[in-house]
């Protein structure tokens, strides 16, 4: 019985040039993370549903990915249940109340019945998780990177996958505004490496926090933060139009509109101060975003710093600074990286009073971004292999093993074709494929001399020479 | 609403050092497969289950983790039918058949309604389907390794963990047996690295085919494998007493206790030859195992081979060379590592005739060995940090963070302590905790001053210098 094989909607395979190319991404931003003094941290793939459940809004719950418990998962039902519940929809008959009633059917509450764990979302809430199990031995302030994969139950589009990796560098147990310059700093110097061009949008919280108090409209602090968080995709009237069916009044609306547009001024800090500097929300992040911007200078970053009202963060838990990264180049206009400050993450996990500021970087997007603009480097290989044996028969094989268990030695990637061939042209066309630089033709001169041949592939090119040289020419 | 969070069973973190150490083993092994010519593959976490279904007999079946499908999986389902379902068992109301009748329910048929991907079990099977997916654009022989976790419903215990990681090496379109000795020879090279004596076990399933033929008992040639894959845990009365209950005579069982203890002969190939070579089979597989020993002799391992018929290997797609590492040392003697040839692993998927070959290191549970055993090399640390800057005010504060972007910008690993205080103490105590081996303390004096006062927290003394000299000394 034979199957066609396929993969899971918004999932992929990264053959050998893609995973050189992930990792090359991978490893000049572990080489950052590590420079700054920030140490790994891996947590399971799977955690329980409680731990995810509620961290990320409805719509981020509705995305988690829920595992199935092995074994029987209904058998404290009872017949009789079963029957009772016929009547009522299926998907409620399959999510019965714990208190044997059927009048109290919660989907919710009774979930734990057919799936108790679910796929991390994302990696920030695992590492509250960890932080808070973990408090007595961890050492604060507690810098800490992850790089791990996330799972979201998203619809699969252009840049957004099912499967996709975050790589994710935060400070816990530290109020100091020089955790978000040197965050940003490693944006920058990370996309400095990577040759990316990129616009890095800085904003604080707590101004939008003082804009809903300025247009008294504090109660609506949440759906302003939304609305404007959608300006990129529906612009200014899209914005307005929201707000209005908010039930904001057209004053109020020009009011965030004059705000937002503060962005574009000489000195957008100081004209928000001059606006929203007199409420006390409002001072505290002028206060913190001058002492950033005066971190930010001493460290002077390449990249574009650019102090942005519109920037909101969708995820809710950010209290103070926020940021987030763009591709500064070609068509790939949509967020690369963010991040931001937030006051009480470990809280619903049982500790309080813990400030914590972080930054993720999108291994996958920013991959796109590479692809797309050709900006990976030229010398990328699928392999390490220098030199590729080939020989004729079982007598010339033997000596072609001894040589590259030599090179092997050595610690020189090399390798004997497999299979024992006449054709050369097969061997050879190994070698090529597989873009192998050198390749060494054993044949019966050579089962008796100490000189070898070895073959430029690409320059077609052979040279004689012991194994002393070779040796020397692939080291 | 706070909850006290815990980890899902048989799942773990990895802090700091632990990720370092886990580094340490993939970095050693992932080195032995690229200088052998392997090239990465990754593949997604999550499968299609009729990808993973049926690959792992019965038992890995139920071992399988299943993902919930998102949405509404039971809109499919009329209100009619839900009520008429009453009366069923509820496990297979909820897996109700695709073809409207109750009359038919299969739970394994209808289970795409809920479930219709998994986590993987393996690398193995996601790597067949890759092969099958790409044949069109793969060089063969194709050699690919693959290092990432896996997932099993299996009972936690120790070495057994319900996410883990396997590392492996896979040559697939290639027959010659120079493969499996090349990939042995990997195993004694990682492991010497690892400075792990281990016992590196060799059979051929051929023989075991062949043992089966010889006593006339074909129709039991997977009941005997089973039963001698036992054999380390129940010993011989216990794989007699299976083999009795399977229905073979007392001879059948002796002759196959009699072939086991070939194992312990002088030469137990030309033991086995002598029983076995009559058969056609056993020819073949005698052939193979004297090729296989001759090309491991010209690669001259370190580590103990050992042919052993008491090798079985439960998985039921290997038709060759089989193979098993046990650590040798301590009291840990369980399977880090396996692998053997498979024929037809690819036919499943519709590409038959495609040999492969393959092993597989068992990271968690060499992990535990070496931890056990205090075999990890003492100078792994939990951050590359060179230095700790010290201050006590904001002043202070911004000279300390100059100099250490200065520091940072020659490649440095370096921190300067984020919160302002003026307790040194403190702030050298974090340090000390973090094994960091140099603190720079930035006071009134240095503000004016090129000379820096350099501390080594481990000997404790203190030396006057410039940044030229520091950066020479930390680099």
């Amino acid at each position: 019985m034979s199957q066609k094989p396929n993969l899971p909607q918004g999932t992929r395979d990264f053959g050998p040039l893609v995973v050189q190319q992930r990792k090359y991404i991978l490893h000049t931003i572990e080489a950052v993370f590590k420079k700054y003094g920030f140490m790994p941290l891996e947590t399971p793939a799977m955690e329980q549903l409680n731990t995810l459940s509620g961290k990320y809004g409805d719509e981020g719950d509705q995305l988690l990915y829920k595992i199935l418990n092995s074994g029987d998962y209904f058998k404290k039902l009872t017949a009789h249940q079963a029957q009772a519940m016929g009547h009522e929809e299926l998907d409620k008959t399959i999510l019965p109340s714990f208190d044997n009633s059927i009048e109290h059917l919660d989907a919710k509450k009774s979930l734990p019945f057919i799936a108790e764990k679910g796929l991390r979302y994302d990696l920030t809430v695992p590492f509250a998780r960890y932080v808070t199990m973990n408090r007595n031995s961890i050492t604060f302030p507690f810098k800490r990177y992850q790089m791990q994969p996330v799972w979201r139950a998203d619809k699969p589009q252009k840049g957004r996958y099912r499967e996709f990796w975050q790589c994710d560098a935060d400070i816990i147990g530290s109020e100091s505004i020089l955790n978000e310059a040197e965050l940003i700093k490693m944006y920058d110097e990370v996309f400095d490496k990577l040759s990316l061009p990129v616009i890095i949008k800085i904003n604080n919280r707590k101004l939008l926090s003082a804009l809903a108090t300025y247009i008294q409209a504090e109660e609506h602090f949440i759906a302003i933060t939304v609305a404007i968080d959608k300006l990129d995709k529906i612009g200014q009237q899209g914005v307005s139009d929201i707000l209005a069916q908010t039930g904001l009044s057209s004053e109020q609306i020009a009011t965030i509109l004059r705000f937002l547009n503060l962005s574009k001024a000489a000195d957008p800090i100081a004209a928000a101060e001059d606006m929203l500097g007199q409420i006390e929300e409002g001072k505290l992040g002028i206060l913190e975003l001058k002492k950033l911007q005066e971190y930010i200078q001493l460290l002077s970053p390449i990249n574009t710093i650019e102090y942005n009202f519109t920037l909101a963060r969708g995820l809710s838990y950010y209290t103070g600074a926020i940021v987030e990264v763009q591709a500064n180049i070609g068509n790939f206009k949509a967020s690369i990286g963010g991040g931001g400050r937030y006051d009480n993450l470990t809280g619903i996990f049982g500790m309080p009073g813990i400030s914590g500021v972080g930054i993720s970087f999108g291994l996958d997007r920013i991959y796109d971004v590479l692809e797309e603009q050709k900006l990976f480097p030229v010398n990328l290989r699928t392999n390490d292999t220098k030199i590729l044996f080939c020989y004729f028969d079982e007598a010339t094989q033997l000596k072609a093993i001894s040589l590259c268990a030599e090179l092997r030695n050595q610690g020189i990637a090399a390798e004997v074709f497999p299979d024992i061939t006449k054709k050369i042209g097969k061997q050879l066309d190994y070698a090529n494929k597989l873009e192998i630089g050198y390749a060494c033709i054993i044949g019966e001169t050579e089962l008796n001399s100490n000189t070898l041949q070895v073959k430029n592939l690409f320059s077609g090119e052979q040279y004689p020479m012991d194994i002393t040289s070779m040796i020397n020419l692939l080291q």
